[in-house]
């Protein structure tokens, strides 16, 4: 449909560039200082900062045939936003650094920008981009840091579930990991290349496992829901049930004992970006969350499924699982 | 002199090349919660906090000819801080995403480490390496998000300079600039492909350029102290002073007049990470500090030099300027 060369981010100084990026995220800023000086100031008002980074890179974290602009953009900010729901705080800023190759269009970096602020305003509202970085790179990287506030509850931490605690979940299981094998499996040239999706050659159950994986929708709200209400641990989801759950179990020194069964891909699949948590006993478990088990003292197994010890290996790990070569 | 083949990023799992990292950074965590969980929590007894990051890529920000890891870790470090500083905060933390080639030796990535430590060690005791993320990546990339604190001062904005107040610098200004200029001029083949130096070529001085250009040693404590001192404006000088100074102006309403001369690399050179400062004529200007001009009311120029209108332009633009392809 173009007659005309699409302008590419090579085609503009960082100042031009920076511009068009500010103007898509929109100026949304909460912030004392934001955007334009040296560095963003927030207000902390409980005097109690929450800090957190995760990078996309294309390669081992997408593929640009397979997610668009705004996909990516709605990913690094959801992956980010849910670090910070993890420890029982609220988001309340962004700085996006963006590392970009001169050949991509200007237009795709319109995109990433919307769909940065389009998952905060629909994931975590009030929370803004109040800064980052542009630079030039051969791979194209998006590096996050999201910042969250605490509201004078304390942090909740993986370390914290006690024998007794009921175990539960937030969010959906598996599905990003069936949305990725769906791409492997059916967009991929027979050498691995990646191929363009069309969504005609899916099903309403295998779109929205395409969505879990490129459009994560994690339940950011409920990570201060689980703070206030009393959990005594949470975490992020995102390297696979079993494996997650093994480290909450290492860190507290305890068992999970989740009641099963569990099918492999909620046991074993990664990018959930779910909240496992635990709840004392006493505590009434909010709307949302799912009863999956319950925590015992130590034993040999840091997790057990139905009964039978389980072994965190075979999580995500996303250092190794995605290879930057393979497609 | 290696007899057996050197390890690399691609022999260790994320675990076991976490674990070497963290060794290598050292316990220095200052936080309520460090790296291990979802996310940190630093303590902001003043209820603000102040955010910058900033990328270092391989190609356009370095080359690994030129830099070793060591090296890198101080420069992706000490221009974070700087940023920092030139909101007159102190740094308390840093967040480091690393983005890893397969191929990159264990090694370098311990020397990385060190470096980082090194320049929080240096510049800013009492900043610690408090989180940050791995993953793998075609394109060596360092992405620091840097956090301050205000300690119950205001932030000093580049908006602040007033006609009247004083212009002045800390920090050495052409000296990176010179260093890079080395590096391309003396140690590139004829084909633009960068070679490993050889510091027996170099006198004290250009030794002294090159240190500047690789191993940055900006002047962090002072931006607390000109923020103390009553500093009506304040900001990092990393594109070049002639450029800085302009949207330090433009951002003030006002013009700054440098008294002159100043030679080339001090105006157009980058990567300074100086400090460049107002102060209303009251103020006692803190030591260390430069006298470098004075600021008038906005003119036709928004900065002059020796009285002469002065062009931001020519300054470091970061991502057009040191090209990824030319070397």
């Amino acid at each position: 449909m173009e007659t005309e060369r699409e302008q590419t981010v090579g085609d503009l100084s960082e100042r031009a560039l920076l511009a068009r990026i500010l103007a898509a995220v929109g100026d949304a800023s909460q912030a004392e200082v934001g955007p334009g000086d040296d560095a963003a100031v927030l207000a902390v008002p409980d005097g109690r900062v929450v800090l957190t980074t995760d990078t996309l890179v294309h390669g081992p974290d997408f593929r640009l045939a397979w997610s668009t602009g705004y996909d990516l953009g709605v990913k690094a900010a959801a992956v980010n936003l849910a670090d910070v729901a993890a420890m029982g705080a609220r988001p309340t800023a962004l700085l996006v650094a963006l590392a970009l190759p001169d050949a991509l269009p200007v237009a795709f970096v319109d995109e990433l920008a919307r769909g940065l602020r389009a998952a905060c305003d629909r994931l975590a509202p009030g929370c803004a981009i109040e800064g980052g970085d542009l630079t030039a790179s051969d791979t194209l990287t998006i590096a996050v840091t999201a910042v969250g506030v605490l509201d004078g509850l304390a942090p909740v931490l993986r370390s914290g579930a006690r024998p007794g605690d009921v175990v539960a979940v937030v969010g959906e299981l598996g599905a990003a990991a069936r949305g990725l094998a769906i791409l492997f499996d059916r967009f991929r040239t027979p050498d691995g290349t990646p191929l363009a999706v069309d969504a005609a050659l899916l099903d309403a159950t295998e779109r929205a496992d395409l969505d879990a994986q490129l459009r994560p929708n994690p339940p950011i709200g409920l990570g201060p829901v689980a703070a206030r209400a009393g959990a005594s641990a949470l975490m992020d989801v995102s390297d696979g049930l079993l494996l997650d759950a093994t480290r909450m179990a290492e860190a507290s020194h305890v068992t999970i004992a989740f009641d099963g069964p569990l099918d492999d891909h909620a046991l074993r699949g990664g990018e959930d970006h779910a909240l496992l948590a635990c709840f004392p006993p006493t505590v009434r478990i909010p709307d949302g969350f799912v009863r999956l088990g319950v925590v015992a003292g130590p034993g040999d197994a840091a997790v057990t499924v139905g009964g039978i010890p389980a072994s965190g290996r075979g999580g995500w790990d996303p250092y190794r699982d995605w290879d930057a070569h393979r497609g």
